[in-house]
């Protein structure tokens, strides 16, 4: 039946509410976008602010199967649905679904996150990348990067994602940009420097002492080798240079093995350059993983 | 000449600057602080500031050979004082310095800081740490740490300093406390977690995935393995000891030796934990070594 219908996807995050209203063969037909983020709304606001974002396609089309992914199934969102565990698919992941019925007569399907009780110290989390994966497709055993602010690394075996982890990359980058001494020394507004970012990658691929890295930020202006341009791009380049690095060292990758490149936070192309210096090969998933995803398990769970 | 009078150190730095009157023999008097650090001064304010902060001392004593330090000799200070390359001692750092006479006719004499030329990617720099080591003294051969929100690591060899190195445990720390996730997490005011703090050294201490191990401050939480009390603490184990793990990566101990910790950040008590977790004997350097260098180094330059 919902295979039959459009239906709406709601990314719905800790700063926006993304919907997009798909058609029958999961392709994006309009997006209504609003900065009600779950950061912005209390306990028990959240059924009426989707339904005013939703009204003009409710009001056009009716009652429609609607799946929400992101923050707004965690703790601090409107319904705290529990991690799936891995390995998980699509199955396990609408199996995890919560449904609830709005009053337009839509239902509602929350869907999971997924956690790797395998990960030391603490199992590991994501809420929305695993849809993203999903999306991807897990007929081909593979590893999957999904960059962003805290990036993760997959692994796909047998149909399911097995495991990943996470590294919180992006955000120590945008600390070091906005609060750090590095902060003080950088060009405003910021340069993109491509040299200057592949130096940043070879220095983390030759030193695993981060901490004492990042300091060549400051070093290198001081010793007239870094210009307030490139520090930006470099700094970049150790932070993604350590990630490459250490997701090696935990067992990611080797050398010459190949990974895909899922979702699109605009960190894409770092990545790919990344990959070239530490010798892993790309292959970039599709725009839609997200849609076809959410669409997917959200169809398996009203079943 | 300058041997038999009392002298005056100033510690310049970002922030602060704090002077200490010493006797005869380098024992501290009396100090004035003010929040003048060279963050809010401008270019030419630098001589009336240091005139009208001492003038009480001025007054009294006459004449007083005074030695500067810190941030004050770097580019963005009073006068910019080349570094000194390693290996350097007392000697090399006397004949680094530059002098200037006052209004008052005292000589006040600016102390260079110190370069590690063969550091990678760029030669590592220090101003100030470099007269607390060599106030710590330089007889015997030692690895010695000086903890901060710039930690070094410095190795003494047959009288002086012959290379250091910069970790930027403390800046990464404040920032992750104040602006990152983890700020949203932790209790405030911060508590101080002897056992969460150590258990971060020992998560540290068996992983090198940095970018992966901290976001364990947000899953240990969400797994209900971490209070919000013990994050903080938790957060400095898992730092500290990464830099630990990267100072013994990069050759500055093994399993079994000593070092001895100079200077007082606050910080020397979290660092002996953090030694013994990685199997380093400590030695704990005396208060006064700041002052005991400076002074060394200033009557050499007025020799």
């Amino acid at each position: 039946m919902a295979a039959e219908t459009a239906a709406i996807i709601v990314d719905w995050g800790t700063t926006s509410l993304r919907a997009t209203l798909v058609d029958q063969s999961g392709n994006g037909k309009e997006i209504i976008e609003t900065p009600q983020g779950i950061s912005s709304l209390n306990k028990g606001d959240h059924e009426e602010v989707l339904m005013t974002a939703l009204a003009p396609w409710l009001s056009t089309h009716g009652a429609l199967p609607i799946a929400a992914l992101g923050m707004i199934t965690s703790r601090n969102g409107w319904i705290e649905v529990p991690y799936v565990a891995c390995p998980a698919g699509p199955a396990e992941l609408a199996a995890g679904s919560l449904r609830k019925s709005l009053p337009n007569g839509s239902d509602l399907v929350f869907l999971p996150g997924l956690t790797d009780p395998s990960r030391r110290p603490f199992p590991d989390v994501m809420r929305g990348e695993e849809i993203q994966v999903a999306g991807h497709g897990l007929a081909d055993d593979a590893t999957i990067i999904i960059p962003g602010t805290h990036s993760k690394w997959a692994k796909v075996k047998t149909g399911r994602i097995d495991s990943f982890q996470t590294f919180v990359t992006g955000e120590i980058f945008a600390l070091l940009l906005n609060n750090s001494f590095i902060a003080r020394g950088a060009t405003q507004p910021p340069v993109d420097d491509p040299e200057a970012y592949r130096r940043g990658l070879e220095e983390a691929k030759s030193s695993a002492a981060m901490l004492s890295l990042l300091f060549s930020a400051r070093t290198g202006g001081l010793a007239g080798r870094l210009t307030t341009d490139q520090l930006r791009s470099y700094v970049h380049g150790l932070l993604i240079g350590q990630e490459f690095r250490q997701a090696r060292e935990d067992g990611w990758y080797s050398e010459g093995d190949e990974a895909t490149i899922v979702g699109n936070d605009g960190l894409n192309d770092l990545y790919k350059i990344a990959a070239t210096v530490f010798d892993l090969k790309i292959n970039l998933g599709a725009d839609d993983v997200m849609i076809r995803g959410a669409l997917d398990v959200m169809r398996r769970s009203l079943l």
